[in-house]
């Protein structure tokens, strides 16, 4: 018998019951041994739920029973869960946790201290929710040079971009709405200024180059700016808007970013709608490679946390390798990145706007007084340079081949 | 240092050698020592090439060598590579291996005699080439009960239809410009009657039911008889045509079936062109998630099948855990699965059709002389018995939603 211990009885702790519960049998095959929720840490009772008498308060109860040997975190922030998992490793525990905030925060240490203890920190659920992308990176791509990773990494940013898309409505009017279904918290910022996305694309991205891509780093734009005309625009090139989490390695630079990007019909990320996920990985001898699923909600995140318990008893006493040193990645100047961008702006600066940008390709589209056009590719500073000097950009996107 | 052995210097075992070369850094890190290729099997000599001298003839050279640890079975085929990979299993050599006639037809054998011999027969490579998708059916999705898989899992006739459905084309014309550009065999059988595909989703279903699914048991039917006007009803219908390979199970009743499908715009396969692959795997918790890439090629075959000796070296002297019985499913008889078909008939049989079809859906399209329409849900058998009554049926494609 595995006893196991859940930290935090929210949504994706009571999921991780649920999980445990419903597939009991498949979950005990595959683990090499029964499985059973042995304590469940929250502050509240839940008084006539059927794990009722599992619930404590004091994790000291948790951390101190031998026969407990994985635990489950999914409490979220970095206090106390940072805390309980320190003291978890340092017994011995296994950690799997669906906490991105404390991975991309203290990810290289917990690893390392899971090694020493002979034990493991895992977290396959902090990114892409129930997609199998962590395990991925760490077991399967094992023979590729990863030189780039695209992800849509936020459900609740997808849906209402998804929403904006189809119904060509605007972001306040959809944010409203999905607040109301559940989509989006009430305070959505996490979530619509790409917080949530930085966090997931810098584990990834760390998981890519072995070493530490700390997230404050990592340039960050949400999705706030996007309005109904955008699409206007976008509709007529072709093209969606998604907020995308990269990572690209070229020659030794290497560079993170969140940002709403215009992509073509032709990129797989391109039907990635709703609450959906996906991480586009290029490899140098896959090539491309593509993992799409739900990005988040109770069960499918659960399940994730729950495949990393099945490991943890595959593996006791045993470390599973994961390469993510404490060294810092030094990020290329977000100001020498690269890319075309699409720019809107006053109707009567047209041939100001030619004067400065050159050659541009120009978009027909139906909105009145204003002119809109595509770049060349430049820098991000040599962009800056020619909006400020162009003296009106309404908005600009940037654009992803 | 790891001694790896390549039998077979063809396309794949080339790509084997080209991609530990290439790569070794990272994937001698990835292995936790360094991997080199002791020696390359193969009935010809390579004058000139790299690794001439790690070339022999004679199998036994390599299987009597205590130092060869890890050999790649990459000839394709049953024999010898299954004499082959028996007597490596047998002397404690793990085999990684792209042979999905061989893992089709003997894997739950293999896999046992590894277990039996403390070493590996891993398979990542035999389906879906270089997308991974062996490792998350075995490692990642072990909290779910798999209910679905529907891939898209053979290059060639992806690419063909493909080509016919953007360019109208007929199917014999785009046959033989695939194999012009080398994505087709001059012999084209194995794909386009579906006989590579249902090798693939035997081994997926028998992965899926933890027992052994039979490929001779699977019902299987190739693109030969896909027209351009078939792609023109689907244009109207706005739906595309695959060769779709999938497993279903439901309350007990399991099937698992190789056959053209129309498939909507709003289906992830749906945008899945060319020789990309794609497998679509449902779960009890997680709901749908999807993986997708290169399905084929030296590098990303080549690349799956390093990422196996990665696993096997990392697991050296222990057997990872594989749940494929011997045992074999019976399957449900294909005359008692139920789908909607997609039916052409002569124009003037269309009162006949609506008398014996009863409610249809009809389809608009610019074709003279026809009448098609979409019937209801019904078994193959029914629908047998329908087509016979009708008497002419030009056509009839399955419909998946």
């Amino acid at each position: 018998m595995i006893n196991v211990a859940v930290l935090g009885y929210g949504t994706v702790g009571s999921g991780v019951v649920e999980v445990i519960g419903k597939n009991k049998e498949e979950i005990s095959k595959k683990a090499g041994e029964e499985l059973g929720i042995k304590y469940i840490l929250d502050l509240r009772e839940f008084p006539g739920d059927p794990y009722e008498d599992k619930v404590v308060h004091d994790v000291d109860v948790i951390l101190t029973d031998p026969d407990v040997s994985i635990i489950c975190e999914t409490m979220g922030g970095i206090e106390p869960a940072y805390t309980f998992s320190k003291r978890a490793l340092m017994s011995g525990k296994s950690v799997c946790t669906s906490n991105k905030e404390l991975v991309a925060s203290h990810g290289p240490e917990l690893i390392r201290l899971a090694k020493e203890n002979n034990c493991n920190y895992l977290f396959e659920a902090s990114v892409g929710g129930g997609i199998p992308i962590i395990r991925p990176m760490n077991y399967s791509l094992t023979a590729e040079k990863i030189d780039a990773i695209t992800g849509i990494l936020n459900g609740t940013t997808n849906y209402i971009l998804s929403k904006m898309a189809a119904e060509g409505a605007d972001f306040e009017d959809v944010l409203k709405e999905a607040q109301e279904k559940g989509y989006a918290e009430r305070n959505p910022e996490a979530d619509v200024e790409g917080y949530d996305a930085c966090r997931k694309i810098a584990i990834l991205s760390s998981l890519m180059t072995g070493k530490n891509v700390r997230y404050e780093d990592i340039y960050t734009e949400g999705i706030t700016k996007i309005t109904a005309t955008d699409f206007v625009y976008a509709k007529a090139m072709g093209r969606s808007i998604k907020l995308l989490a990269l990572s690209r390695e070229n020659g030794g630079d290497f560079y993170a970013m969140v940002a709403p990007f215009m992509i073509p019909v032709s990129h797989p990320l391109y039907s990635v709608n709703d609450v959906f996920n996906a991480v586009f990985v290029h490899g140098n001898m896959l090539g491309d490679s593509m993992y799409y699923g739900r990005g988040a909600g109770k069960l499918p995140t659960a399940s994730a946390v729950v495949s990393d318990v099945v490991d943890c008893a595959r593996h006791a006493g045993k470390t599973i390798m994961c390469f993510w040193d404490t060294e810092n990645v030094k990020l290329t100047d977000v100001a020498q990145v690269k890319h075309k961008f699409f720019v809107r702006t006053k109707a009567e600066l047209e041939k100001k706007a030619l004067e400065v940008f050159g050659s541009v390709g120009v978009i027909e589209a139906d909105v009145a007084g204003e002119f809109a056009f595509v770049t060349d590719e430049m820098t991000e500073k040599e962009f800056a340079g020619k909006a400020e000097e162009l003296g009106c950009v309404l908005n600009r996107i940037r654009i992803e081949s």
